[in-house]
């Protein structure tokens, strides 16, 4: 196995060439320097390099595993999560209130990247308790926090997200989980919930659990929904921990890939049923479970964007290596490295590209996140991030997943037949891969999102300004005088077009036939993924330009560029097609025919 | 786990409206008819429905094993592999001179599907037997097949193909496997194979390897390189098995998929030397194995296709009987079947659409093998066959089983969070098809194959004589004057012309740039996948309307048509524009940036 290379090049170009971080930290009034994020960044590199990356192998060849009713994790699990809460990583993102650091979406981006990228299994952990105080931090009185925050965000304790029901995936109108209100005002949980990543472990003392459940009475629906927190062992007012809840791991399910993340089946309440503590008011748990839910969904993007480099850089170092067959148009006699012949390339640059395209988006979708929040933006400018973020988040997560299966098949395919060989390590990420575009909502949920809250509920307002951004963007390439720059530019302004006609059609068509539309919608997020992606190619080749002279860096972001506009935007005709004139088959066939 | 359908509906379809059979037999002088072929198909249906596909599942989970230096198949393989044996089923194919029934490459087509179809795990040990018995019949002496052939047919022994080394993977130059001349004619043969697919089992008493080696002193490379039968147990001049020949299975490789199937890492001559005989003329070697792969391409090719049947079905089962939220569009208020919402529909629909094309191609080019070596035919038209057949061979196989990784992905997205979930058996279709465009040359071999040898060798005469078949029968969809029909026309004869570019840009620049014309093989092959699927959906259309008054089925035919042209064949600007602007950036990104 190769060990994992935390990107740090591009990192500091995109800090320093591509976008304004001073004036992003004036504008969200925020501490933050190019220095600091890469000293911070090269010390999770450190991290996720030497110790995180190490035990992901062990994590897929162990898995975690049921013994005496509790869950053990794999080998070097326990080892590597003491050593990320005791260098105070779970503490980055969290005000100061509960012993956080406070510091900016931006620098989150950047370390949560290296967690996926060596271990998405063991970085699901931190990630699902991220969640957690997120939502109690938004919704939960002070009591609660006070028994639960500052250990969660001091990652003493983790936290998980208890949703899903064998009859409840992406329905969740459809939970069944009860809650019954005790006299003190705490409530009685029972019901069962699968899916539960981290549901149990032994990382460490205490869980958290976010519970989604019905008050007796409640109304039927989503509406209906309350939101509990559930810790494993009770605790006391003084913080002691006290005698075990009454809820229980059921059972492991065996998966295709993240293995070393355990995905449980919890039992509340086989007894006298689980205490549980309400998250803010009843009814509205669906609310807030939704914040934690847009959180986890850049998080899973982030996964996918992790993964795609992880593989590639696996797949690269196998390609310089492995020697086999002479290159066609190399002119040599000799047999080299896989890496010469055109099609290993052709491979490898279509993950790349997409991979610098996703890097920047990340981050250009972090820096919305510090806008939204921020006391120092205008009340205006907090809006227009938010609605900037509330539309590009099922774009990043949606579009960074699938992009991420096939860049993890692709790099397996590097490999030939060794990459069929588990050994090889190339079939684990493909398999680990494969559930980003299940969990926190599939991409077709992501795209249901997009089509109908995120575009038309505004009268596609907000995306055609996104739109409208990613033209000047486009048209601004005009200026490098670059062929690489010319040639982005013309195929970035005709998906600005396609883009622009689908966003019409769409809003002709959506009242009279919404099952048309939908059956678009897919198609629909990834056109606008395909244009994101040409839009960072964009801000690159302009940070490039601004070095002031070419090297091979400033090479590879143009070559990289220049495919993004020759292999991947002329398929915005097809997804525009397909979205357009492509919904009747769909909706159309005939049911008894499948 | 669902029970495998055999598509026996498709192919009556086929037989009887798409394709003329009567004047396919009458040309190439076989007795063919549909009614013979559909009552084989059935009976192969019934074993490979009630015997083979249960069998699958065990086969992944228990996978093959190493037990006293045997390979021990998974529970009911022996049983299986019994009544294919006893079903005649191996002989179905093959001339009469050695057992044969000598039937119709459409019929072996037909029913090959369906074992692949319920185990591509078992299969492979019949598809490989039958590579042996080719070559052996083009190029053994009549002692060698006497020892060998009849009892191959028969399926009484299975044989094998022994070509990879460590070192010598797509590049068979590279082999160093030793053959030496004894005085009795035969040769010892001394060297390590790898990835030899059942390569030991216990489903038969004998097994025939076929191992490319090198006669000492033959030259360097390919032209040095030689065929051997070297059977597992040595063979009496009566036929009677005598004693265990120096070969041994030393391990088997831990797999991503198709668990069932043994891969073994095959040891010759561990001490005096494995006794090998002369597979025809020395240093002839790969000439013959190349007979071998073309069919053996073939029907990987078929595996493609009949996994991509089998996970759709698997997955249009679930989507029916799953109930989950109120799809869009459908107006009613209660939770239905996931089959309603339109995203599943787009992605169940992008499946069929593709299989169905991939059927008939797959009986289009079982045609051509039957021309090609039929007595019947004029040397010209067997010399037509032969050509359309070489061309065919890696359009089939590399689209084929692109098509089948995608489709398996998108089957197991259906299930949702259950498709991660390894009982419920998506993901095995998942893992098992991953192998597919890898094995028997990866897509890159096969693209490179179609643009070197079988496109510019020639000078794009062949490529030109397809194109031509493909727009007239684009062209004559007019005449049918439906809205489906209208709309591929124009589709398929936009392709048409974009493909036309690729040839003349093709042409024009492989002596200055081979390394730009093979970057964009892959995108090539999958040009003409999608051409020949386009083609296929013409003549189905065709065939559609021939029936006279239209009924559900006709109305899936024209939907599964309407998707290629609306959603598949747009992107063939794309492809095109990859092809003849895409090279620069993947040959000239700078290797040190990788």
């Amino acid at each position: 196995m190769t060990q994992y290379k935390p990107p740090l090049q591009d990192l500091s170009f995109l800090l320093t060439h591509v976008f304004d971080i001073d004036d992003h930290a004036a504008r969200a009034g925020i501490e933050l320097d190019a220095e600091t994020v890469m000293a911070i960044a090269e010390e999770a590199g450190k991290l996720a390099a030497g110790c995180i990356d190490p035990i992901n192998r062990a994590g897929d060849t162990h898995g975690a595993r049921m013994e005496n009713g509790g869950v053990v994790t794999a080998p070097g699990f326990r080892e590597a999560y003491a050593a990320y809460r005791d260098g105070q990583w779970s503490t980055l993102r969290f005000d100061a209130d509960h012993g956080g650091q406070g510091l900016s979406a931006v620098i989150a981006a950047a370390v949560d990247e290296m967690w996926h990228g060596a271990s998405i299994s063991f970085a699901l952990c931190p990630m699902l308790t991220n969640g957690a105080v997120e939502a109690l931090t938004l919704a939960a009185s002070d009591d609660v926090k006070k028994l639960f925050l500052s250990r969660l965000v001091s990652g003493e304790w983790t936290g998980t997200m208890n949703l899903t029901e064998p009859q409840a995936g992406s329905d969740l109108a459809a939970v069944k989980t009860r809650a019954v209100r005790q006299a003190d005002g705490r409530y009685r949980i029972f019901g069962q919930k699968i899916f539960i990543t981290y549901g149990d472990h032994d990382l460490t003392d205490n869980i958290v659990h976010l519970v989604l459940a019905r008050v007796e009475g409640a109304p039927a629906g989503v509406k209906g929904l309350s939101l509990f927190a559930v810790p494993k062992r009770m605790v006391g007012a003084d913080g002691s921990l006290l005698e075990r809840n009454d809820l229980v791991c059921a059972a492991l399910e065996h998966k295709l890939g993240i293995h070393g993340s355990p995905t449980a089946v919890m039992v509340f309440g086989e007894t006298e049923g689980a205490v549980g503590y309400l998250v803010g008011e009843e009814n509205r748990g669906l609310e807030y479970m939704f914040i934690m839910m847009n959180d986890a969904r850049y998080s899973v993007g982030l996964q996918g964007l992790a993964i795609s480099e992880r593989a590639y850089q696996h797949a690269v170092a196998y390609a310089r290596e492995r020697v086999q067959g002479v290159p066609i148009g190399r002119g040599r006699e000799s047999a080299s490295p896989i890496l010469h012949h055109p099609d290993v390339r052709r491979l490898l640059l279509a993950a790349r590209s997409d991979i610098d395209a996703m890097r920047a988006f990340a981050m250009h979708v972090a820096m919305q996140k510090d806008l939204s929040h921020s006391q120092a933006a205008s009340p205006q400018a907090r809006k227009r991030a938010e609605e900037r973020l509330g539309f590009m988040i099922p774009i990043l997560k949606g579009w960074f997943t699938e992009n991420a299966v096939r860049i993890a098949s692709d790099a397996l395919q590097v490999f030939g037949g060794m990459g069929y060989v588990e050994e090889t390590g190339a079939a684990q990420y493909y398999r680990d891969a494969r559930i980003l575009t299940i969990y926190e909502g599939t991409t077709a949920i992501q795209a249901n999102d997009l089509v109908g809250r995120k575009t038309l509920r505004d009268g596609g307002t907000v995306a055609m300004a996104v739109l409208e951004d990613i033209r000047q963007h486009a048209n601004a390439l005009q200026d490098l005088d670059q062929p690489a720059a010319v040639g982005l530019c013309g195929m970035l302004l005709q998906a600005c077009t396609l883009q622009e006609e689908v966003l019409r059609w769409l809003k002709d068509n959506h009242e009279g036939n919404p099952a048309a539309t939908h059956a678009g919608a897919v198609p629909y997020l990834m056109l606008w993924g395909m244009l994101c992606g040409g839009w960072m190619h964009a801000l690159r080749l302009k940070g490039a330009a601004s070095i002031g002279h070419s090297s091979r860096e400033t090479d590879a972001v143009n070559m990289s560029a220049s495919y993004y506009a020759k292999h991947v935007l002329p398929h915005a005709v097809a997804l525009s097609s397909a979205i357009q004139f492509g919904a009747k088959p769909v909706t159309g066939f005939p049911d008894e025919c499948w």
